[in-house]
């Protein structure tokens, strides 16, 4: 069981949390709730640019925790697989400029192509973008997701699947993500956190809502729904992790609250159920 | 790769895949359409209460596949455990009188309850359920359900944990429903579809449509998402499943068609994917 955090020091917002919000306005408004860091969606970046954004960044104080999100590697052709990889080295180079050190990867999936295969692609993607990440000081993170996107956004569904992709490949800039949401009804995940070790190089969280009512943007707040949510962080933090615990909530609810309260309800669910 | 079904010999549909029909209506439909297999949910039975339905059943020709659903076993006080256990024994009786061999379990889950104390829970109430099924003649079968639906529909969510659970028990009359919907996406599907043997009970198709509108009541008619349901079902003959296939389709969609003309479609898709 994670002890309860006392302070903000290790809290990050994903800028799709507040998605109403710019860049910009996200910037002032984390700053202005105290939120230490910031992880970056690419979507955010159109406002003022990969420099500007950068620059702003680095004047507004906050921590860049991580890129979100390169990966989306099978394809059904070749094309379409040297595409994506090509846009996730645009990713490094983004993710370098911003000062980010790390891009978290949703894998992909393509409906109908046999997972297996779709893994297979995953694989040959990650390693052929991994040199040009590493030349840039950017490390890239697996992201298991949760097994209802296994037909379009992941073949990687559980973290046992993410290390195992992770061990197979074996490169120092390469690790896994752990996201509360997708990954809280494994029956194996305590012992896949610990086998992970210091291979977790980020954590992320929010809450499953009973009913939930969208596949996609109905994610809860910390504390709304039935994720034990602290005693995941408490094995991630036995496996060696004390980095930022990012919230990242998709939520058409929450989109359309003023997003200055909004923060604040994520300020108070992360002391009172991180 | 299962072959290809020549005939209708093997098909099964569950009441509530024609929901908008009773009980009457729907043995009327499956017995015109050619349909020799028919489950029956629990509410099914209303129209013409227990005893009428299995004259009517016994009258329509129509082979009774099994009664859904047990199961709902975890609870927050043990009056709730009782009752659960309770209202199982009631539904062994009325598969016993409708003739139906089987009953599949939901197991059930709460919202914020520990998973593995659910699991015990499910345990516990198969274990006290079983000796009274056993007497009626009556087999029970744990169903696995998809990882979206731990928080209050399941504590068991994958092929692995509902063979653990068996392998556990170890009761004649205790055995697996393989349900592609739930499985599909399952790395370890193959294995533990091998690993269960005889132990599988039932079979259930339906297809995961992308993309999925309703965590509920949007499945696909088979063919038209990207569950490779032909390799699976190929997967459960190798082990020894020889039984009906049984399609399970919950939809806003169909049940808004004119469901004689939805049987139909049932039909062809059997035929041209399953």
């Amino acid at each position: 069981m994670g002890t309860p955090l006392t302070n903000l020091d290790r809290l990050c917002i994903h800028t799709i949390t507040t998605k109403p919000w710019s860049l910009t306005q996200a910037m002032a408004g984390y700053a202005k709730a105290g939120v230490p860091g910031i992880t970056i969606w690419r979507d955010a970046l159109a406002e003022l640019g990969v420099a500007g954004s950068a620059k702003a960044l680095k004047a507004s104080g906050l921590k860049v925790v991580s890129l979100c999100r390169g990966g989306f590697f099978p394809a059904t052709t070749s094309a379409g697989r040297q595409e994506a990889i090509d846009d996730n080295r645009r990713a490094v180079d983004e993710a370098a400029a911003i000062g980010a050190p790390l891009i978290v990867l949703v894998c992909g999936a393509v409906p109908g192509m046999d997972l297996a295969e779709a893994r297979s692609q995953i694989a040959d993607g990650i390693a052929a973008v991994l040199p040009h990440a590493a030349a840039a000081g950017v490390k890239l993170s697996v992201e298991a997701l949760h097994p209802m996107y296994a037909d379009c956004r992941s073949a990687i569904n559980t973290l046992g699947q993410a290390n195992d992709m992770v061990e197979t490949i074996r490169h120092p800039d390469l690790g896994v993500t752990v996201d509360v949401y997708h990954l809280w009804w494994d029956p194996d995940l305590e012992r896949e956190i610990s086998r992970a070790g210091r291979n977790i190089l980020s954590f992320h969280v929010s809450d499953w809502r009973t009913p939930t009512r969208d596949l996609l943007n109905d994610r809860g707040l910390m504390g709304e729904g039935c994720i034990p949510i602290r005693r995941i962080r408490g094995w991630a933090e036995q496996a060696g992790f004390a980095g930022f615990i990012e919230v990242e909530i998709f939520s058409n609810e929450y989109w359309a609250m003023e997003q200055g309260k909004f923060v604040e309800s994520v300020r108070r669910a992360y002391v009172q159920h991180v």
